[in-house]
């Protein structure tokens, strides 16, 4: 059977069903942000991601040392999406002959910034040479009290949905940086056009993990029910929980956060808006759902937006646009192993 | 600089150096089997090993299943090198397009029957597409009670070198499995010629990780002072162990545990015996050292042979060939970063 049949999901499902675990300290394994080992009273975290050239990044516009910030806090941020902190990473690299040690200096700067800004070790790796680019396997270790882990199966009828950030500038970001790509081919003196569009390149090339958002969540006595990070585009983060907590859900396309820039890009590349910030991915914000009673609390943490409500599971999951339709929600975040 | 100039240990070194840690959790970064997280008494142990197709395994002659089965145990034993156990792993996969679900499930039936054998829980992970290949990249975590782990470093004067079961077979299987692709190219009514040499294909493609020995120590109450795993050979492992104790050391030739079958085909191949066993690495048995009055419980553990013992720095690292000579040990150990 071709793998594109099933695509990541279906194949994760395939060779994880059954799957039985029989240490005490196995918690919580595959089917969240990260797994979860229990100690005492204090959960550990683990989670990874594996980067191929090609495939997840091009070095023509993305520079080693962006590569490296960027390889390290998409980690992160699956550490903060199950309200825990960052403690450790491994990092792992596969090396092809073209690259110096110059080369490699500079993506390990990016991954040592990052450790240094969200306080995260490097505590170990592996290196070898590749035949063919790049390879960036990167596993996150990180903690959080016992009570305080938030997986993705906790949302419950009638809490909030909420958001941090804007959504679909990364994708934004990466169209311009392709279009800027083929614009340059065979062309020397070639200088990209990003005026007035810094912030899409920069969400693309070094986004951030939220970590302010975890930290204003716990100031204000929010434990949220439910939480992931969009990487593959919040309409497929939106069904996970949905799916996982049993539950359907309601969001308001009005209330969807898109930034200024990301609009006129996707006006200036003819291409729908709400489609880019529902199925873009790499956006790296929290998704999250919380009871109803905070909802003047959490609508007071800047950066946080209140996008719909969670509903009995027979409602399905939905988008209410503009006009008042209810579009059904499609998962049509990035499949990484789709036919190319 | 190209990077083959510095080796996989040299850049290693040159990437990380002047790394610091900053949080309270990390006891143990880069350096070991394993970085080592202490919470309250228990210790977490944290490893991983990134595998390319092309540099670390070629699927002519690997069954998918062996593959997937030993990429999990020679994490495994990185974590018994340090004398703890084995808890969790995560599989990242980076999967090309010639390969069908059948492949994949096959692989993670053999990651899967490890982690049955070796009490391991699958508990998450990574899977894309690859354009390069098959990449495996496994992380694993494990644990050990704060006073029972095993460094490198803790090496002494007098104390008594170990190995377990024997030396250069896993070499001499990958020499044989080798001989018989080039003989098989081009053939399709090829059989290959493995009679009476199936110990030494089977150390190659199906390693086990020393579980036994690691428990029959602890059995006997005898705590290595250092200890790892013969992954690149006993040559460059025992060297590393005396840097990092700052100890030299004295092996001998003829204590050093050799198969017979490895010796039939390293007469056979025209190789010298005693350099495959000394630097043909892909051993996976444990390296260890012991106090000098344990000599007699030590001995008497099956498959622990003791090798030599450990003397003061300035003595250097050598071995006594049959004859009485001293030859200092080198670290040829298979280095993935060297040019090809």
């Amino acid at each position: 059977m071709e793998i594109s049949e099933l695509g990541e999901f279906g194949l994760i499902d395939h060779l994880t069903k059954d799957l039985k675990t029989v240490n005490s300290s196995t918690l919580r394994g595959v089917g969240d942000d990260c797994a979860v080992l229990r100690n005492k009273d204090t959960d550990i975290l683990v989670t990874t991601d594996l980067l191929l050239e090609g495939v997840h990044f091009d070095l023509t516009y993305v520079p080693l040392k962006h590569l490296g910030y960027k390889s390290a806090v998409v980690n992160f941020s699956d550490v903060y999406a199950m309200n825990g902190r960052p403690r450790q990473i491994t990092v792992s690299l596969g090396i092809s002959s073209r690259f110096t040690v110059e080369h490699i200096t500079e993506l390990f700067s990016g991954i040592r910034l990052a450790c240094e800004l969200y306080g995260v070790d490097l505590v170990g790796g592996d290196t070898t040479s590749s035949r063919q680019g790049l390879v960036i396997s990167i596993t996150c270790i990180g903690e959080a009290p016992a009570e305080k882990i938030v997986t993705r199966s906790g949302a419950k009828d009638t809490d909030l949905v909420c958001v941090s950030g804007d959504l679909g500038s990364a994708y934004m970001g990466l169209q311009l940086l392709e279009r800027e790509k083929v614009a340059s081919a065979g062309r020397k003196d070639f200088t990209p056009e990003f005026g007035g569009k810094e912030y899409l390149v920069e969400r693309q090339l070094k986004p951030e993990a939220r970590r302010d958002i975890i930290e204003a969540l716990d100031a204000a006595g929010i434990v949220p029910t439910a939480m992931m990070d969009i990487s593959d585009g919040l309409s497929s983060e939106m069904m996970h929980i949905c799916k996982d907590s049993n539950v359907g859900c309601r969001i308001y396309e009005d209330r969807i956060p898109i930034d200024y820039q990301t609009a006129v890009m996707a006006e200036e590349l003819g291409m729908n808006l709400v489609t880019a910030a529902l199925n873009g991915g790499e956006d790296y914000e929290l998704l999250f759902t919380v009871p109803l009673h905070t909802h003047e609390t959490v609508s007071k943490i800047p950066g946080v937006k209140v996008i719909g409500h969670i509903t009995k599971p027979s409602l399905g999951c939905a988008m209410i646009t503009r006009d008042g339709t209810e579009i059904p929600l499609k998962a049509q975040g990035w499949n990484p192993l789709k036919k190319d």
